[in-house]
C-alpha cells in the first residue's frame, strides 16, 4: 500500500483513541457523542493513574503561582464538568461538596493566606474562616489547626466510577484490549492513518488521538519527542466506621508543616487520602509516604486513626517541564515526510490525523472535559487560539530522531 | 447408632484435627509422623492468625513478668523447634538469626533492663550492648536509640512457608476444606467420636483435636466453655530495595515510648513489622495502627521509610484470661453423660477421644512443636504433669450449658 492508497482507503473507524484512562475515555466519549465511530486501545483500561486518582475538581485550590495559562484551562474545564457529567448521571460519583483548605500551623496559614491573595487577584472566590467557623462546618477537624479557607467552587468526582460509567456506555466493541505499538503513517509521511497493535494488526482511523499518559513514551512513530516524566504518588483508601460518619463532608486540603495532604470523602463512606509526590523512580507504595500521609491527615482530623485502611496504591502521573499538558496537533515540520524548511513558521501546517493529549500530571480528572472538548473541536477543524500554549510540540527544538523507522507504511 | 456401636464401629481416621493454622497443622504433622492416619478439617487452611504472624521464636524476649508456667512451655518448645523443623528442610523459612531488643529512649532502656534482671534470674541469656556495639551489629539502627540487648536464643520462622510445607507433606487427601460444625459424641455421652461437617456429613475419628483458634468458639458440642477472646493485631510486610539489603540481619524488637514494635527480616529480602494489640472488635486494618508501627519502626531504623509497603494485614489471635494456651484433655465431669458427682476430684477421668489445643495468643508459632509433642503424647496415653497448668478446663466452674443439644448421636 502506498501513500495514495492510505488516503483513499476508507478508515476502519473515525477515531482511534490510544489510552483508556480518564482522559482517553473522556475524549472517546465526547467523540462518540459527536456521532463518530470511536475505538479505544488499551491493554488494561482504567488501571493507571486514573485508578489511584482522588478525583478532586480543584481549579482554585490547585492553583499555583505563575501558572496563569494552566489556570485558564482548569477554570474552563471546571465550567465544563457539569455538562460533561450530566449524561453519565450519578454513576460517576460526582459530588458538589465544597473544599476546605486547612492550615496545620501559623506558617502554613501564612502560606495559604499568601496564595489566597493571588487567587483573589484572579477573581477566584476564597473565604477565610476562623478555626471556630471551620470546626462548626467540620466538627472532626482538630482544635489545634491554625486556620482555614473555604473554596466553594472546587468539587470532586470518583475516577473509578467515571471510568466504569464511560466504558459501559461505549460498549465492549469500542475497546481493544491491546497495547498500541506504534503510529502508522501514510506513505507520504504527512498523515497518521492509525496505530499498529501488539498482535501486529493495524487499526486504521481517520484521526488517532494519543492519550495514554506516560505510555506515550513507549509509543513508536511519534513525530516529536514528548517530554514526559513519571511523578509517583502514594494514595490511601480508608473506610469510615458507621459511628464516625460523616467524618468530613467537604474535601479537606491541608498544608501541614509546609506539606500538602488532602482528605476526599466519598458518598459510600470511604475516604481517599493523598498524595505524595515522588520522583524516585519507584512505582511501589512507599512506607515513608504512607507514614507521612497518615501523620499529616491525623494532624488535621485526629479520628483518621480510627478508620480502616483498606487500600494503598502508588501510581505515576505524567509530568511535563511546565506542569501543563501536551494537548493538540503537531506541526507538520516534524513529520517524517516534511522538507527541511527550517525557516517556515511553526504550526503553519499540522500533521493530519494526529492529536496528542497527555501530560496532565495532577490535573487529569479535572481537565478531562476540556481535553475532550478541545479534541473534538480539532476533529471538527476548529482550533481555539487560547489553547495553543499547550501544543505538544512546544518543547521540540530538533526533529524527533526515533520516528524515522516508523515513518512509512510498507 | 447407640453408644456401643460408636465404640465398636471402626473410626474412619485415627485423628481428626479441627483447624489448619500453624498449631493444627503442626499437631497433624507430628501425629502423621507417629504413624497415625490424620485428617485436618478447615475451610481455608492457613488464612487466620497464621497468615499474619511474624513467626518469632522468642521464648526469651517474649517473657513477661509472672508468667513462669508459660516460660517453661515456651522454652521447651524453643528446644523442640530444630528437631520439629528438620524434616521440613529449609522450606519453612526458619532462620537462626538472633534478636536485638532495642530501647527508643532512656525510659524504654530502663524497662528493658528491669526485664533483663528477671530474665537473667530465670537463667535466660541476655547481653547488654552499648549503642555503638548495637550499631556495629546493625548499622541501620538509628544513632538516637538509647540502648540494646542481644538475645542469641531467639530465632524466627516464616509461618506462611511453614503452613505450605506441612500441607504439601500431608497431601491433599488429608485436608477436608469444610467448616467443622460440632463435635460428635458417642451415645453414652462420655466419648467424642468425631466431628460433624458443614455439609452434614460426619468424620469419625478415634481422637478429635480442637485446634482452630478462635474458631473453637463456634464449634458446638464442647464439654466446657473455652474462654477465648479476639486480640487483634495489625502487621505490615515491606520489601527492602536491593540498595538497602540487608536492612537488618537480626530480628529487631523495640520498645519505643513504652510501646513494643518488632522488625523481622526474611531471607527473601522482605521485612515484617508488627504488631499492635487491639481489643476493639475490628478485624479491619487500623489506620492508627499502621501509623504507629511505621512511626516506631522508623524511630529504630529510619531507612524503613525507603521500603515498599506491599501488604497490610489484620488478624485476631485467640487470647485467654491468663495469656496461656488451652491445651490438653478435659475432665469427664464436664461430659454430657457424667453423673452429678460434684465431689469427685477434677481430672480423675478425662473425656475420651478429645484434646483441645487453642488459645495460643501471641505464641502460636513458637509453641507449635510443644503443642504437637504434648498432643501426640496424649494420643499415646502419656500426660506430662508439667503441662497440667494448661488444661482447657482450668477456668470451668459450672457445666457447659451449650453442649446438651449435641450430647448424643442419633
Amino acid at each position: 500500500m502506498d501513500g495514495r492508497d492510505a488516503v483513499t482507503h476508507p478508515a476502519e473507524v473515525d477515531v482511534a483513541v490510544v489510552g483508556a484512562g480518564v482522559v482517553g475515555l473522556g475524549i472517546a466519549w465526547e467523540a462518540a457523542c459527536s456521532g463518530r465511530r470511536v475505538v479505544v486501545v488499551d491493554p488494561a483500561p482504567g488501571t493507571g493513574a486514573s485508578f489511584a486518582a482522588a478525583g478532586m475538581l480543584a481549579a482554585v485550590s490547585e492553583y499555583h503561582y505563575q501558572e496563569e495559562d494552566l489556570l485558564g484551562l482548569t477554570l474552563e474545564s471546571a465550567r465544563l464538568w457539569p455538562g460533561f457529567a450530566r449524561p453519565l448521571g450519578t454513576e460517576a460519583g460526582n459530588l458538589s461538596t465544597p473544599t476546605l483548605c486547612v492550615a496545620g500551623d501559623a506558617a502554613d496559614r501564612q502560606a495559604l493566606a499568601d496564595l489566597r491573595a493571588v487567587q483573589e487577584a484572579h477573581g477566584l472566590g476564597v473565604r477565610p474562616l476562623t478555626v471556630r467557623e471551620a470546626r462548626s462546618l467540620e466538627p472532626m477537624l482538630a482544635p489545634a489547626i491554625a486556620g482555614a479557607f473555604e473554596i466553594t467552587a472546587d468539587h470532586q468526582v470518583d475516577p473509578r466510577r467515571l471510568v466504569a460509567a464511560i466504558l459501559a456506555r461505549l460498549g465492549t466493541g469500542a475497546v481493544i484490549r491491546q497495547r498500541a505499538e506504534s503510529l502508522v503513517w501514510a506513505g507520504d509521511g504527512a498523515r497518521v492513518v492509525g496505530v499498529r497493535l501488539a498482535d501486529g494488526s493495524e487499526l486504521r482511523a481517520g484521526e488517532t488521538i494519543v492519550a495514554n499518559g506516560l505510555g506515550a513514551r513507549e509509543l513508536a512513530g511519534l513525530p516529536v519527542p514528548l517530554p514526559l516524566r513519571p511523578v509517583y504518588g502514594d494514595i490511601l483508601r480508608l473506610r469510615v466506621p458507621e459511628s464516625l460518619r460523616p467524618l468530613v463532608t467537604a474535601t479537606v486540603r491541608g498544608l501541614v508543616r509546609g506539606k500538602p495532604v488532602y482528605l476526599v470523602p466519598r458518598a459510600d463512606g470511604t475516604l481517599v487520602i493523598g498524595a505524595t509526590q515522588r520522583e524516585d523512580g519507584s512505582d511501589a507504595v512507599s512506607a515513608g509516604g504512607v507514614y507521612e500521609l497518615l501523620r499529616d491527615a491525623q494532624a488535621l482530623v485526629p479520628a483518621v486513626a480510627e478508620l480502616e485502611l483498606y487500600e494503598t496504591t502508588a501510581r505515576a502521573r505524567p509530568g511535563t517541564p511546565d506542569n501543563a499538558p501536551l494537548l493538540g496537533r503537531v506541526a507538520a515540520r516534524w513529520a517524517p515526510g516534511a522538507a527541511d524548511d527550517g525557516g517556515a513558521p511553526p504550526h503553519a501546517q499540522d500533521v493530519a490525523g494526529l492529536i496528542v493529549a497527555t501530560g496532565f500530571f495532577r490535573h487529569g480528572v479535572l481537565l478531562t472535559p476540556a481535553a475532550a472538548r478541545i479534541c473534538v473541536d480539532l476533529l471538527d477543524g476548529r482550533a481555539d487560539e487560547r489553547w495553543h500554549a499547550f501544543r505538544p510540540d512546544r518543547f521540540a527544538r530538533v526533529p524527533h530522531e526515533t520516528h524515522a523507522s516508523y515513518g512509512r507504511t510498507a
